[in-house]
């Protein structure tokens, strides 16, 4: 089969190459064909030996995708030859809090990714994707939507009339903004770029804040909301941008810590988190419960991710390159022959 | 000022009457002119006594409105003249879990109710209506889209991509589908007429069931939903339709139990409670930051209440029983002068 | 293997069999020897086909036991050889609302249960049992032990000053009376004989009721709690009781619903359960990571489960009759030789 | 009347004054006598000015105090003449989040607090204290107590068998400890005094580290936990800890930040809040139906706090001194005569 795989860190060293088919899937596991995948930053940290210089290589990398069952093993009932489904991050994370090892036996590093054409995969690795996305659009639900989900739905919860502070246009951002809108929450977003805030609200963001013009920006978001406060930020900035984001959000309220741009701060003020009351919660990625319930509502709401731009498996490279260069609007998606 | 009183239990006894002004607010409270007023079922048994005959008379009945504050007291910085606001039910219910007294302390009975031009209330029992809705509209809020929004939005919360099943075309049950659809959740409907099934639709309702042709409507819910059975189910019939709910409920879902019809039951099964962790959720309307919170909704959706005929203060005995003959499709209305 | 076996349905049909080895783990299973199996009213009900008349026959009855692993198969990483395990009566539920599979594929049926020297299970279906405890006092936990503690501390916590009401002296009772008070609560129990209500003192309780001689003993419980009502009422009775417990229970409180007596009720009025805000919560045994914390829990604070009676294997039938009689106090265990 | 009182900011201007009495409690308030005080290190940044600096002077500094009712205003039905009291810190803060208004307006500043022998409070500003404990005892609940409870029983749940790391041995760390092993968790104390250690152990602590001689004192924690990190970590020291916290802390664990001393981090690392998952939970003293909880379970469990000195109203500079020598183990309280 063909696959893109990393010899040595570095994106340089991404290669087609040839591999062996994977043979037939035994007690509890999927036979799986890829047809799409879809980047997220982490896969580029994988790539560059960032992430973790531990991970084992070769490696295949690419955490998030999608594809059809060619076969099922033994004791499999929930699938069958045929189905769409959606490749799990963490395979083995069913509820609740994972266990260290559940959060960290991922795909895309330590373990193969989605950049190939099959993938023998636990039975508890995949579920079925929602039927009205194509291939590519539900390649991109792993990681992005499944984090903008489990901060909004698991814990701390989106109610209608609730404000929500998304930052940026990302991948998780946009999931962020839909899946608000769809809760009937109140949204702004922030982006450097007011092309990007006009297509954010042509998806639904009730306002805009160029961060670049507004540098002070949570104050402009304490303003929006009459001096309250939001009930919800979505943090992916980290470091840079939390200072902002504890004067954003409203007594009470919280920040959902996302994405491994977070950094180190310097000279935050902890105070703030004390008087007002406010939850930072990290948030990484979701459980499988979490994926069939947020597919359920993808599916019901009949909801479209955004997909930037679609690329060939032997454009891997150019892809994360693109990614890097932080002008997509939206997921990156790369089809798998 | 005028007013409907009641002076002794039975709808016959309530009159038109003309009674003394109130008087200035005292510290911490407000004057209130009624512009509105709507009805709920409780309002019938109040006056025909069957509520609770303890009840002091003569009494002013009725337990929501809407209107406009005329003065405030002293130490009240929440509100100025000309505010348009809801009365609360229980106004000294503020949140988390009311004591008795706050909880049984209500307007409408023991307190005197919304039928009259004037009322002097504790700042706390009033709170600013949403904009967008005129008296009419605002005052149908205070019971039943209270009720509807705390079975919702407080402790079992409904999230995007939910199933709910919705018992009836009454107040609360108008606005628990609008509630639903505003945060993202399918909605099944039943009603014992296509006409107000098909009105249901046009409000957002996914599927109708008349249950008179339909009788054991649990499974045809059950079948709606793959086997699954729903997420949510919001009984208003109490004794007569829970073993249907049940049947109709989810493995580890939630049955709302609302209304004061609720009756005795016969030969209910429990056990499959236990088998399928089911909750039962006593509901009585909510506490004064709920409303607070669902006007936020109410506002940021610019959801409009359902009214399906507004009626004089002088005609209160016959909205009473237009609401009794059970022909409506929403909210009974009651204008004050 | 030696191993108790129902060849139909009913208690005459249970005898001691010799069954071929199981065999060795394969790929995420481990060999399991019982040492210990302990009842549960379910089993009684399994044996005489009341339980599920469907359920493949032959059987190996009875859903608890304890034992240690004699073998780890290969991907098994949690456990070694030796460890001293309890077995899951779910398998499959590791966290979270379970799927309908998750939930019915249990042992002591439709999966042969405890009562067998040897038995290969999913390494989902063991943990560790707490260390301090001897075969027979780990082989109460996986029903018993885990439906109290799924009561009390996944979703309806207790807390400190909470009062509980617990009804009779059986397992999940006594589980219930030690965890209640472990969490620092107040706790009145009942039952129809002093003798069992002064040793449950003994074991915490703090106030006692003999329902006999006070058949309405909701207002006595009320009347303990200065009017207001417990916080929580672990209702094993079901229909016969559930009136008395609404009585019993606060305001806003939780009727926790437990065991496979609920039967059917008759005239049972739910106008309390709205007016009061009651939740009434069926509770069926718990996930993996509940059992997990569980163990945690016993662990340490070096509670020991209180066992009434062991029994030998060759006596499974008297052990069974002895559980049904009603006469003891705590768990009933069955040696595994 | 006798009070203790701050002219202009600066403890040598806080002196011992003779003031009007306050007069006859109106509508809904309370006339409290105050007889003890305890100090919290708030209270010494308001008389340095460096609380607030706006906060108006002359003030009564001071926000914990437990006293009895001397008088009840009109409406008053929950409390009697004698009654022994709690003040309250936010006296009007009831439940849920509070407002802005709710959380800023406390006893100490803004607000005259409680050295002084009597005050007019409204009725929602004092609760019964426990029957058992003296005024002294009484009166170190209200911030100190009430924060730790808020922390471990309103949202981020302690149950039997959690893990708790809590730092120091200061007022609100002391409480937790006590809390914590009420709920039958499993603690571990930090102190730079092995003394304090040997005295935390002796009120219940499972395990102590002395973080002068352990700096890495995160990683001893989680070695104490066999690696996993503990579900809860009581956060006091702020910037100067967090990044120990943040090793200490379990996968999905939570952060309870708590206290004025938090100040600001330099080079805080946010990437493992998001890689495990952590919640940091900003805690500012709690509602009023958290403290009539928490006084039903110091109630019930004959709960003592710990008092380290007691020094009298005219000695109030001094115990302030004593306070910020850092020198004490549990509260200070000052008796009012």
């Amino acid at each position: 089969m063909k696959a893109a795989r990393l010899n040595a860190f570095g994106k340089e060293n991404l290669s087609i190459v040839d591999l062996p088919d994977p043979g037939r899937p035994g007690r509890g596991e999927v036979l799986v064909r890829f047809r799409a995948a879809s980047l997220n930053y982490r896969d580029i940290l994988v790539v560059e030996g960032k992430y973790n210089p531990k991970f084992p290589i070769p490696l295949i990398p690419c955490s998030d995708g999608a594809g059809e069952i060619l076969e099922v093993g033994e004791d499999v009932s929930e699938f069958r030859t045929g189905d769409k489904v959606n490749a799990l991050f963490a395979p083995y994370w069913i509820d609740g809090p994972a266990s260290k090892k559940e959060l960290r036996t991922t795909l895309g590093g330590p373990l193969d990714g989605t950049l190939r054409e099959f993938a023998i995969l636990p039975s508890s690795g995949v579920v079925l994707a929602p039927s009205h996305l194509s291939y590519e659009e539900a390649s991109t639900l792993p990681c992005a939507a499944l984090t903008a989900w489990s901060s909004f739905f698991v814990e701390n919860r989106v109610k209608p009339g609730d404000t929500v502070l998304i930052q940026g246009t990302g991948g998780v951002s946009l999931f962020a903004l839909q899946f608000a809108k769809l809760a009937g929450a109140t949204v702004c977003l922030t982006s450097s770029s007011d092309e990007k805030l006009s297509r954010g609200k042509e998806l639904g963001a009730d306002f805009g804040i160029n961060y670049k013009r507004t540098p002070d920006w949570g104050d402009a978001v304490r303003k929006w909301t009459d001096g309250l406060g939001v009930d919800h930020v979505v943090e992916v900035g980290g470091a840079g941008t939390l200072e902002q984001s504890i004067r954003a959000v409203k007594l009470f309220g919280t920040i959902h810590l996302i994405g491994i741009l977070a950094g180190s701060t310097k000279d935050l003020n902890l105070l703030p988190l004390v008087m007002n009351q406010i939850k930072v919660q990290g948030i990484v990625v979701g459980s499988r419960n979490s994926f069939l319930a947020m597919n359920r509502a993808v599916q019901s709401a009949g909801l479209k991710p955004v997909i930037d731009r679609t690329f060939s498996l032997q454009e891997s490279k150019e892809a994360l390159e693109y990614l890097q260069s932080g002008s997509h609007f939206g997921k990156i998606v790369i089809r798998i022959p």
